[in-house]
């Protein structure tokens, strides 16, 4: 098992020993995804670009980040889980798709979007 | 190298052959990351639950779902990444603190929100 | 002055009163709106859709979810003031496309996508 | 009306020419609302802070984001008018609540969050 079926295992004897299965149905658990990614912006939010670089050397708030890091990636986990999808097989093929549409050369120190592969 | 390691590896070759490091700051990584959860989100706005449960049983669907999967844990390692944080490790800690929150006694069943731990 | 530029008002002076303007840039209130719209989306996600359909009716989740707007609102009162945007010229000339776009013929009870105009 | 019901009105309209009001439930609403704030965030997740504070002289990105702020607030009046809630009343609301929470004197130019009235 690797780690990530390993967190999936305990996240869902965490919800059966609950019951709390009829609450995560796939769009609640998108919704619950998005919530925390809204919690985890809003530690950086006020932030300048150089206290947002190094907030993890802060106590409080470097607990605050991790924190919500750790809900981010168990609400995705779990989401995947839910749909059967391999998490880090989807985006390695996200990541070759976009080894062919960046090149590097066209594409060096820009953030221009490139057009979709036909 | 666990897969999560291995993954966060190819991203980071990925970026530094474009030289896209000055883009990736923590502040903007966490605006992506948002960005994803949206459309991740928008596939499955008008899905009823019972479509939603079924949606990766639709080729073009299921596939435009771990397309989507594939772009937010692509960003969340990212991040993760660039500071310094163990996804993994996060979400396990987060488990803990939830497992002593919500007795499978009193939550049984139930979506109300438990106090904080003191 | 309509409500809104009325209500865009009152936040330009209590933002200014607090000095608050170095934080309120474009891309710092973008990431506000989103995290308020995370917690907006919060107060949903374990809901079923009967009670989420009648989630006024409960004064404790009714005053969170006013408030939860409340919140959206604000933020996106004062990104598009920053930008010089006007919300309901902008949503008006978004549904004049949408009016194109959407032939109420072909789309008549379907969430099916429509190609963008020409 | 203020412009706000009138922009409610046009879009109750247009949504009941289409047949699409099994579509716009609470639920669903939100979602869309949190996948166009995504949409929103995108175009400003790789602008430096100077490029974000003068994305609207330029007429492509200027275009984009106006549209986008389009589409976030076409969903929040959908929801709020679903939900029958007055979105510039619960702002205000906000407003009063903020005014007393955070005190001019102790928390100018500071971002620091202020603890919940009692």
């Amino acid at each position: 098992m690797t780690p990530i079926e390993d967190l999936a295992a305990r996240l869902r004897e965490f919800v059966a020993a609950r019951e709390w299965e009829p609450f995560h149905t796939p769009k609640n658990l998108a919704m619950a995804l998005a919530g925390e990614t809204g919690e985890l912006l809003a530690e950086f939010q006020w932030l300048t670009p150089e206290e947002a670089a190094t907030v993890m050397a802060d106590p409080a708030a470097g607990a605050r980040v991790r924190a919500e890091l750790g809900d981010v990636m168990t609400y995705l986990v779990r989401l995947a889980d839910a749909l059967g999808v391999d998490l880090v097989e989807a985006a390695h093929a996200k990541l070759d798709e976009s080894e062919r549409r960046y090149d590097p050369e066209t594409y060096r120190g820009t953030a221009r979007k490139a057009p979709p592969l036909p």
